[in-house]
């Protein structure tokens, strides 16, 4: 589906309150001080009909959605997102950094929701239908333990979202899943302790990142 | 997905000003009048959620959607009609008519895009995923010769969406899409010849279904 890829494309994943739009943003600055372009984006959203889609997805009533809704609705953001943003950004040479990709459909809807999950396979054909044989050069995955994560979410003083307002269990179930989907794609995925200072965790991003790309 | 279904499911198809919501009204009111209570709803849209994608569908530029972002989009919205509206009023014992379903997006994003349609196993797949193994009992396919079609919508006065403001070579390629639908599926669709008054149409409608289900 895409032709002529220059850049690399680098997936943020991870619970609530890992810091991922913070470490995100400080590898965008590094990236950018060593003479390499790169795009900040984020799922779901980063187009203009995605971006619609996440203020149906993230507003209103926890049971708003049933789960494959939810699934079908991540899918068709997703799919405006990587034929008009990510597929363009990586031909023109410029790296992506993504705040969120399809390892958070794996985690939220096809672990966290418990019985009412989506199956797997469902999650995957949708994944094919919708990105293709097409898949992230590296995916950092930030750890960290629920109550930590929560309660830096609430030190921020936001109005939460549909995925913010769940029960703990839910989150336990969402951090389990990250760990797993890291272990099943060990050459894609690296878990990363986020229980540590934003810069210590930032040098170990940048060093992986050089390890790998540069 | 359905337990205990004791309505009939009817969908009326067909392209522009073919008369698809003056039938379904005639249909209901003539229904109402025999004492069965049934339930006249659309595509997309039917719940408070597929509304909201009803307004992302078909609001905005031509080409806003990606035509596989759309199908994702109505499988979502399908999905949400089903478990929230469709299947609770069959189980209640009420019919459901209801304008525009799934040959719908068969016709147009599967045959009327031309080059850029979605393939049908794909559209297949995405209705087992958002539907199941569940069709309607009968589906009325309401076949109007383009030009005269166009015209009467023009008649309305009323703002056209998306979908209304195509070429002429994409309603004739969504008319015989909906004749070929007919044709593979002859024991759910009957074709109806619409250049009649609405008088004779709706009492073919009437035996077709005391035919069937009384």
């Amino acid at each position: 589906m895409i032709n002529n890829k220059k850049g690399f494309f680098i997936t943020f994943e991870g619970g609530e309150g890992a810091g991922k739009s913070t470490q995100i943003k400080m590898l965008h600055e590094y990236l950018s001080n060593e003479g390499i372009a790169s795009i900040l984006t984020r799922e779901p959203g980063g187009t203009k009909g995605g971006e619609a889609i996440r203020e149906l997805l993230l507003t209103g009533e926890g049971d708003k959605w049933d789960p494959v809704s939810e699934v079908l609705l991540f899918s068709a953001a997703r799919r405006e997102h990587i034929l008009k943003e990510i597929f363009p950004a990586l031909s023109r040479g410029q790296w992506v950094l993504c705040d969120r990709f399809s390892d958070s459909t794996v985690a939220y809807q096809g672990y966290a929701y418990g019985s009412k999950s989506v199956s797997l396979e469902e999650i995957d054909i949708l994944y094919r239908i919708s990105v293709g044989n097409f898949y992230p050069d590296l995916t950092i995955v930030l750890d960290i333990p629920v109550e930590e994560g929560l309660s830096r979410v609430k030190g921020r003083n936001e109005a939460i979202n549909r995925f913010e307002a769940k029960e703990i269990e839910f989150y336990e179930k969402l951090r389990s899943a990250y760990i797993s989907i890291s272990k099943s794609n060990p050459d894609r995925c690296v878990l990363i302790d986020a229980l540590r200072s934003k810069e210590e965790i930032n040098s170990e991003i940048i060093s992986l990142v050089k390890r790998r790309f540069c």
